[in-house]
């Protein structure tokens, strides 16, 4: 069992509203940040999971974004393998 | 004057408290997803930035990460440039 470091990017879809990126974007502008044309946010999540291989790893994390990590409707979700996590670091 | 996409993540520090992390880990646990070691949540943004080159629009997006977007106390930020945006897409 080895254990495996992944990201997980959730985004608002494309065309849906995005509240906290509006108002990110109005107070960026109010604060004088230049050419802000657009912002959009969403989560990124750091995961650490125990599985066989990277594959499970990765297939076992675009499981749970389905099941709980982003809403289907109105995100899209991403995962990076960022690689395995160091013995001693997993301990820690 | 070009249109960048820039990618900018903004993570709860190493070491302090992430009860968004916690409650998500717990949940991933209670809903029987095996081998979650670690759940640690932070914010990505996209922004779309107009400046004269990559380089002024990532310097730019640093500033406002300095001055708004993260929290300088509790939370670390990284910026990628992902490229620019397409004429077309940037006038939609």
């Amino acid at each position: 069992m080895t254990r495996f470091h992944l990201e997980v990017r959730v985004k608002p879809r494309p065309g849906l509203l995005d509240p906290q990126g509006k108002a990110t974007h109005h107070a960026l502008t109010s604060l004088g940040h230049e050419g802000v044309a657009a912002v959009r946010i969403g989560k990124v999540m750091d995961l650490e999971i125990d599985a066989p291989d990277a594959e499970t790893a990765v297939e076992r994390t675009e499981e749970m974004c389905r099941k709980l990590l982003a809403n289907p409707v109105t995100e899209d979700f991403s995962v990076s393998l960022l690689g395995e996590v160091e013995r001693e670091e997993a301990e820690a």
